[in-house]
C-alpha cells in the first residue's frame, strides 16, 4: 500500500515535534509540504514535547499511530542531535509510514515482530535544494514526508538500516504475585503512567507507590474522593497513578523512574 | 440536514478538550476520525482548556458553534467524570450537531427556544470496538462524532435525552438604573468577561469593579491608557473588565464570580 | 495568479494570531472562514505568539510565508490597537497574499524590491454583516481572507496603501572585520537570535556576547558542550547565541536588544 493510495484526497500526515509554534518553525515545515503536495491533510498531533524529550515524544507516538489508518505519513522531528551524525530514517510499519531521526524516538514502533522496513534517507532529490545545518526538520524530514504521502516508494529515500537506535524501555518484573514496575511517562495532567500493562493486573490487585499504599485498583478516577491518590488502567494501557482532579506528579512530587508494586490476589 | 451534505467535501468536525496535545490523546481522536472518515476535515478548536473546567469549554464553545455552518459537528470532551454512569450526548441545534458528555458543557447551546434535539449515545456499532474506562474521547465521541460526519442520523445513535445536565449560569439583575453582574469567565489575556449583555448598556454607563469606579464604558482598549483598567463590550456582547497592555486577572486580582454594578444613564 | 486558482482544492489559508485557544476566538476565525469557503485547507501557524507582541509575529511570520505556495492567504492578527484609527491592510508579495493590520507586522515581507501590491481593506461586502469593535480578526480579516482565497481581487478590498506603517529594524554594522548586531528575537527554546546575516560571518569569526568571548562560531548545537553557551548560524540565516541542551535567554538572562560582536578572520 502507498500513502498515496490509502487515504482518499492525496494522503495524510500528521506533525510531532518539540517547536512549540510561536516562531513559525513548524509552519515552515507545514509550507514545504503544502509546496510540494497541496492535498495532503496535515494533522498537528503536537508541537508541545518538552524540549529535546525523545522519550516523550515516543510515548506520545505510541498512543496514535496505530489510531490513524493505513497510508499515514506520521513525521516526527524531536531531534537534540541535529547537524551531528545520526541519521535520518523512514520506515513502514504495518501500512503506517514514519520519518524522524535516528536516535530512539521510534522504539515503541520498531518492537520485536513488527515487521519494520527501514531505510536511510539520503537522496536530495526529495529534500529541500538547501539544507541547513540546524533545521532538518523543514529541509529533509518535511519534504521527504511530503513526497511519500504523494506514493513514493521507501527503497527510493535510501538505503535499507537494520541496527536503528533503540531507546533502553525499563521492564516491568513479575515475581509470584508481585508485579514491580516504574513511572515511565508523566501526561500533562501530572498523571504518572507506569510499565505495568493491564494484562499483568487482577481486579483486586493493591497498588504501593513510592512506599504508599493505595490500596485496590480502581476503574475510573470517579471512583477516587477529590484530592485523593488513586491507582488505575489508563487510556494508553497501563496502569497510572493520579489524583482525582489533581496533578499528581506536582502533589507528590515523583516522576519518572519512582517504583510501583502490584500485589495482585 | 445532514453534516455530510452540508459541507462540500465529507464535513467538518471541531474539536475542543482539555487534553492539551503533547501526549497524543487528541491525535489519538484524530486518528480514529480520519480512519472511519478521511475526507473529513477536522480543526483544532483547542485542547487548551483549563483541565476538568466544564464551564471555560461551555463558554469557549459558545464563542464558534455558530459561526460554523450548518452541518458542522462540535466534538467538546472535557470530561472530569468519565467511567462515571454520567450519559454521553449527541445533539442537533440550528444545524449544527454537537457530540460532548452529559456535565453542563453544552448549557450555553441548549438554551430555551434553541429547538435542540438531544439523544443518549448508546449504539456500539458507532463507537470503537474496544471501549476503555478512562478515555471515552477516543473510544465513544470520536467515532460517534465521525459517523455523524459521514450523515448517520442522530436517532440511530440513541433514545431521545429530555434533561440534560445544565450549568446554573449567574444571571444578571437589574433594578432601575442599576446592573449588577458577575464574572463569568477569565480569557486568556486576563480580560474579565462579565454576564452583562451589550444590550443592557447605555452609552454613557458607569461602571463599579470590586468597588473601584472603572468611568464610563468604552468602547475600545485604545480608548483607555496603558496600564488603567477599563470597561467595556467585548467581543462576546457582554461587559468585560480588561487592563490596556495588561492582564486584568492578575494585576486586580479578581476571579469569576467578582461582582460588577453599571449605574446607567 | 489568484489565491483560488494557484491551490488545488479551493485555496489556503494560514493563521498567526496571539489568542492562544482556549478561548473559542481563533475558532470563531476558523468558522466565518468555513462559512464562506468550506474547502480551503485553514493551517494554524501559531496563536500563541506572545501577547501584543507585533515584532515577534512579524519575525514568525518571516520564517515561513515563503515556504507557501503561491496563492496561499496568509492571515495575521496581532492587533493591540483593534478599534484605533489604525488600518486593515491587504497585500500581495511573490504570489502569496497577507491579511493584517496596518503595525508593521507586515515589516519583514513589505522590503524595498519587494514589489508589494498593498490595499486598504474598507469593502464591507467581505466583511461579517455586524463588526465588532474589539474583535476585527473574526469580523474583518477572517471574512476578507476567506474571500481572497475563493479569488476575489486585491483591489475590489479597497484603495492603494503606499505607506504602510514599518517597524524599524535593528540593522547590523560592519567596519573591517568586525561586525556589531544585536538581539532581534527570543525563540521557544530560548536562543537568542540576532540581526547578524549567514553572509556576513566567515567560518573562524569569532563571536563576544554580552562581553563574554564564545569562541568560533559553530554549524550546529552538536559541537557545543551540554550547558555551554555557543553562536551559530541558526535555522533562519542568522546567527543566533544558544545553551545546548538549555535555554539561553533564562540562563543568561538577556533579551532582545543586546549586543553581539563579530570578528571575522
Amino acid at each position: 500500500v502507498t500513502a498515496r493510495a490509502a487515504a482518499d484526497r492525496g494522503g495524510r500526515i500528521t506533525l510531532l515535534t518539540d517547536f512549540g509554534t510561536r516562531d513559525g518553525y513548524a509552519a515552515a515545515m507545514r509550507g514545504v509540504i503544502a509546496g510540494i503536495t497541496p492535498g495532503t491533510l496535515v494533522d498537528d498531533a503536537s508541537h508541545d514535547v518538552p524540549a529535546g524529550d525523545v522519550a516523550a515524544a515516543g510515548w506520545a507516538l505510541g498512543n496514535y499511530w496505530r489510531r490513524y489508518p493505513a497510508g499515514t505519513v506520521h513525521l516526527v522531528v524531536v531531534d537534540p542531535g541535529v547537524g551531528s551524525s545520526r541519521r535520518a530514517l523512514a520506515a513502514e510499519v504495518e501500512g503506517r509510514f514514519f520519518v524522524a531521526p535516528d536516535n530512539g524516538v521510534l522504539t515503541r514502533v520498531l518492537v520485536d515482530g513488527s515487521g519494520a522496513r527501514l531505510v536511510q534517507i539520503v537522496e536530495p532529490a526529495f529534500m529541500n535544494d538547501v539544507v541547513s545545518a540546524t533545521f532538518h526538520g523543514r529541509d529533509v524530514f518535511a519534504p521527504t514526508a511530503a513526497h511519500l504521502a504523494t506514493g513514493v516508494a521507501l527503497e527510493r529515500l535510501g538505503p535499507p538500516v537494520t541496527d536503528p537506535v533503540r531507546l533502553e524501555l525499563l521492564v516491568p518484573e513479575r515475581s509470584g504475585d508481585t508485579v514491580r514496575g516504574r513511572v515511565v511517562h508523566i501526561d500533562r495532567f501530572g498523571n504518572l503512567i507506569t510499565n505495568v500493562p493491564a494484562a499483568w493486573i487482577t481486579p483486586r490487585s493493591r497498588v504501593r507507590f513510592a512506599a504508599t499504599d493505595l490500596g485496590e485498583v480502581r476503574l475510573t478516577y470517579s471512583d477516587a474522593h477529590i484530592g485523593h491518590a488513586v491507582a488505575l488502567i489508563g487510556s494508553s494501557g497501563y496502569l497510572e497513578i493520579g489524583i482525582r482532579d489533581g496533578d499528581a506528579a506536582k502533589m507528590l512530587w515523583k516522576g519518572r523512574g519512582t517504583e510501583v508494586v502490584v500485589e495482585c490476589q
